[in-house]
């Protein structure tokens, strides 16, 4: 089988890396020719073009652009391809994609590959990325079950964890956690490095591994931060909301003495936490 | 030089160990004989009772009780020891415990060693628990600075970081780093928790490590957090406020879809972390 990738980044050339060694073709497509010739020399693509025509032949497409760069590329690739082509996309937030492509392309399954690091770039690819890792699809009530079982066909070959649900509820649970954490972490830095002086100083003479930690997401790359802002934007709100009245309880514990309250909340994370965290 | 511990815990465990290594006879108090014996037959002391009266002879006294138990000790020991006695203690909050032991002892610095591991009792007792990790000593206007640096001269022996400030400061510092993290992570893991449960149920399946890390200190042990919220109330309830007010700037910057501002406040947390955390 032919697969197509657009946009030879972390996701795209890692996809590219495992799928060829899958045993199928990968044809890669990119904006610039210098990232065409690292892919190729990595090994990521057997083929790569600046030129979407290039795709004609690919059964299934994966989009591995910017979530704002998916829609256009969609449009600019509908006319070079055949119908019965797959197309899915890697964007880490779902509702506002699938909303604008699934009415331009039947066969389209909205997908996120939960596998991200720090670094970018086809230099950071690397094989085995999404290895035990969630990869969440979200077919919609109008996409054909073909469509899905051939993209699921392809993430089963990288050994990915799949998940199905709709685009709603991945964005509500990618909201809670991931993007609230970014934000509730950020805070954390902003309220510390606010204070008066000798004491954000002294403050940051003795923060240990439990304000390291908790401020790593917050203190992350800000472009990652933005992008969750601006594209779950309604998600975020929604979470940062509920966080600001759990918030305001806890400080009414406190501030009302009511131990036996604020007690039962601190074991009830501390059960909760196991069910997300498997350490 | 003879030097008492009274409470063979973590701390006071791990402290005689040190102390032993460093040619100081230990002295060592608990309530326990089952925990005399472990402190003996673990090498942390040079000699155990369960009686106060066994540190008559001892030049500096550290007491490392739980906080609730720091001035009840102070009491029942005073009868027993000479008024040059140079008495120190390891609460991990000051103000509180200054305010009350200071004007009982002359010769009291109050200390707090920021060396925790998450597990307690002798048996998690463990030799340079202390070296390079902050070790802040809370001298007032009239602690006479012979006894402050006795305390010192010891705390150097186990090669711990010193720092010097006030207790309020401290209790400030401590309520930004190490107790609003506490908060704000558990918050984070009730908010994830009490959403819908379909949601919560696929939020649980895709959380990693930036949830991981996030909610680490707010699953933690429950007495921490209570201890926390008990004695540092104030300070904690002020970081608390301040938190609240810089959450809801964000929040407002996301409903307003202020992203330049937005922009610069993630970039300002990503720059400010780096001067509390050495990774």
């Amino acid at each position: 089988m032919n697969i197509g990738i657009i946009g030879l980044g972390l996701i795209g050339g890692s996809l590219g890396l495992d799928l060829r060694a899958c045993g199928y073709k990968v044809l890669g497509v990119s904006r610039r020719e210098q990232v065409c010739q690292k892919a190729t020399s990595r090994g990521a693509v057997d083929l790569a073009s600046m030129d979407l025509a290039t795709l004609a032949d690919a059964e299934v497409i994966f989009v591995c652009t910017p979530i704002a760069a998916i829609l256009p590329t969609v449009q600019q690739l509908i006319p070079h391809i055949d119908p019965a082509t797959v197309l899915t996309d890697v964007g880490s937030v779902k509702a506002p994609v699938v909303d604008e492509v699934a009415p331009l392309w039947a066969n389209f399954v909205g997908g996120h590959p939960m596998a991200g690091t720090a670094d970018s770039g086809i230099e950071a690819a690397q094989t085995e990325l999404f290895v035990s890792k969630p990869y969440v699809l979200t077919p919609v009530e109008n996409t054909p079950s073909a469509a899905t079982a051939k993209v699921e066909e392809i993430v089963k070959s990288i050994q990915a964890n799949i998940y199905y649900c709709s685009p709603q509820d991945h964005d509500r649970a990618v909201s809670l956690i991931s993007h609230l954490p970014v934000m509730v972490s950020g805070t954390l830095i902003n309220t510390c490095h606010s204070d008066k002086q000798e004491v954000v100083k002294l403050a940051q003479q003795l923060a240990s591994s439990g304000f390291r930690d908790t401020s790593r997401v917050g203190g992350g790359n800000p472009e990652l931060g933005m992008m969750m802002a601006r594209y779950n934007r309604q998600e975020l709100l929604r979470s940062l909301q509920s966080y600001r009245q759990n918030l305001d309880t806890v400080i009414n514990l406190i501030e009302q003495e009511d131990w036996d309250s604020l007690e039962q909340q601190l074991q009830s994370n501390h059960i909760a936490r196991k069910q997300f965290v498997r350490e």
